[in-house]
């Protein structure tokens, strides 16, 4: 039995996707980038390095999972992956897929103030393909 | 014999602080962060998802320790941990101090605009602080 709680402002930000073995993926509601967070359900860690380093090679192997969907999906130019947590103290990590012509490039995309909103089409359309492509990435 | 060449615009925009098994330990030259680069001496990564795994899981350690020193020294708030290369390619990590009262927070610093100088006794004084530090989690 696990006591994790997500933070409720990573909860307000995001769509559910899919819980991996140790993180939950979250889509980002800003539709203007294809915008991921893995939050391995763990209470009180704040940094990667927070994490037993069995934990952190798990951590590890879920980014190259979402690093692959991202890939296999939607073809970026390049990954950004970073663990920031300014804003939300809970361990979060974004793995956002880029593209040279998007609207914050080179920049990165927090604090752009560059946001989108998806319809309910396009959501739902995201997250059914994200969720089979983790799934088979999962038991691949 | 290894081939590798650290991108030029990295070299640019850092001191050497020393090598650590798989990376390049840079500091960047911008005074206003504690702010440093871990360069894995490969040709040809841009993601860290491009490594073999062995040598992902590697690098991980050396985040570690990156992160270790820096908290040892300088007891940040908040550590940033990012893989982004949007402005150059090859695969670098960028392990950063901040703190709640820094220039850029909570922004991110990379695009803040703020920048600062080391003087030379200051430059001085800091790598020296870093290597021994590295030195001392290297051989510990």
């Amino acid at each position: 039995m696990t006591t994790f709680t997500c933070d409720p402002q990573l909860v307000a930000d995001s769509h559910f996707v899919m819980s991996l073995p140790l993180s939950d993926v979250l889509l980002h509601k800003n539709a203007a980038f294809v915008w991921l967070m893995l939050v391995p359900r763990m209470d009180g860690m704040r940094d990667i390095t927070d994490l037993p380093r069995d934990r952190q090679s798990a951590l590890l192997d879920e980014i190259n999972i979402a690093t692959r969907v991202l890939k296999d999906l939607y073809t970026p130019f390049k990954m950004n992956v970073a663990n920031l947590g300014n804003m939300v103290q809970q361990l979060h990590v974004h793995v956002i897929a880029r593209y040279a012509d998007d609207a914050a490039w080179p920049r990165p995309v927090w604090g752009s103030g560059i946001e989108a909103a998806y319809d309910d089409d396009m959501l739902s359309k995201r997250i059914a393909e994200l969720r089979a492509a983790f799934a088979q990435e999962v038991t691949s």
